[in-house]
């Protein structure tokens, strides 16, 4: 069961719902027009990692939809009462780590907007991804999705509810028997994956290299690749951005798909062709984040 | 009021469903993820129009997303329903028009997909603009929606709960003074409307030509454009298909965005710019589409 925190005009900073009922009204706009935006964040302890950054990606994501401003303050106390409800009840499971979820909708019509959290157990097939790694394929994505970034009106770099493609994407690759895609351009060059952002290790004369592809405004700015990045670069590591082709990543030393559930999953074949795989890099970039 | 009819187990032709109360589970994935799909359309004295266009349209977008193929007969009945209710109502408007909507989407992760039909008065202003045209702005698209037709994990040609960028678009022009968006290519070509076909009529020395952009697999195909092109041809109209640019529109005898709820409204400027606008000739299209 899922723990909902819906912010209400009553209870601007969130009251808790009944998720087994019926929340969300037929013409609800997230609903029938995909039309809001979210952010999905893992916690542990009644913490949630970087939420700042998330905020933050929520309020540009808002912005460009033309929907209000985020509160984060109650969004703050909002996450606390889920959190408070999901890691003390009967079934808590001590140190269990849990997805919680922001979501603006544009609501109806009369209503207007309206915000919940949500807060769940971190699914065991993720957490398996990070374990065990994933196999990735490459896919094209039509287009460089660069070319749309200087049009606001395409919304390129707000995380909508619009995810329809992503699913789609997932489901496809899961049919070839992969877990994630990585998107491409014509030209291959690597932009990111359906969920998640690309990161690739070199280690070359003691120089350590981290690297993901260029940033450009047809890439989500990844918050979990922000926070690894901040890190390594604190710890001696070199950065690199791209570009980066399956070459690159063939003649690597370790290569990941890095979101905040699933943090960092090491890539161990691509296409069905083994990647270098090195548990002592995925360790190191790991802990960066825990500390983070 | 919208009403509402459910498809549910116990009722598969459907049942009306009280839409002031909340319906939809907060986790449903057309709400989370925008992943579902759907048909608008219009209906006057309880007859929807090209129901068999929309049913096939409805029946390949399933087929894209991996959602179950809609139950033509069950919705046919479903609609019938919505029909019944919204059409003898103490408050019916004898000839009034109705939007009537399909949506199915994923649903729940436990529970899955789900379908329902809505019936509501058409805007006024949807209306106002069959009748008094629109005001359209040329927008590029990033890139051209061809270079994604290729390949099936992008959806190009799906009609999905994922909205956001359409209604991002058409909060983009009414700020900019105009009713609606013609997307173009990098070259200014045109392409689509945001939530339109568009069609250019031609006469010359006695010979009616009626265009409209070349269809690829990036364009949706359009059920009205469909419609009003086929009853053209028999009535003697040579047809085209692009490339169409800005210069074809202002140098043309006639402009118009074709959709199933606006029907044909003329676009009677262009980026702020006169455009010709012939009421003959419109007059004589929106009778094609009433004998359809």
């Amino acid at each position: 069961m899922t723990t909902v925190v819906m912010l209400t005009a009553e209870n601007p900073s969130g009251e808790l719902v009944d998720s087994s009922q019926p929340l969300i009204s037929i013409e609800d706009q997230g609903l029938t027009r995909g039309d809001g935006v979210f952010e999905t964040m893992l916690s542990s302890n009644r913490s949630v990692r970087k939420l700042d950054s998330h905020l933050a990606r929520l309020a540009n994501s808002a912005r460009m939809l033309d929907l209000p401003a985020p509160d984060n303050q109650a969004l703050t106390s909002a996450i606390a009462l889920a959190l408070d409800e999901v890691e003390t009840g009967p079934q808590t499971v001590v140190g269990e780590e849990h997805v919680v979820k922001i979501i603006i909708s544009r609501g109806t019509p009369e209503a207007g907007p309206h915000c919940w959290v949500t807060a769940a157990p971190a699914p065991s097939s993720t957490l398996d991804q990070r374990e065990h790694g994933v196999a990735a394929m490459t896919l094209p994505r039509g287009h460089d999705p660069a070319e749309d970034g200087a049009y606001p009106w395409l919304l390129t770099g707000a995380k909508t509810l619009s995810y329809a493609l992503n699913m789609a994407v997932l489901r496809y690759v899961k049919k070839q028997g992969a877990d994630e895609a990585i998107f491409v351009t014509e030209d291959r060059r690597i932009l990111e994956g359906a969920t998640s952002s690309v990161l690739v290790a070199r280690v070359e004369n003691g120089v350590k290299t981290l690297l993901t592809p260029e940033p450009n405004h047809g890439i989500l700015p990844g918050t979990t690749q922000g926070a690894i990045f901040t890190a390594a670069r604190e710890h001696g590591w070199e950065l690199g951005f791209g570009p980066l082709y399956p070459q690159d990543l063939y003649e690597s030393d370790g290569v990941w798909l890095a979101s905040s559930v699933r943090l960092l999953a090491p890539v161990i074949r691509l296409n069905g062709n083994p990647l270098p795989v090195d548990k002592g890099l995925t360790e190191e970039l790991l802990s960066y984040l825990a500390q983070g």
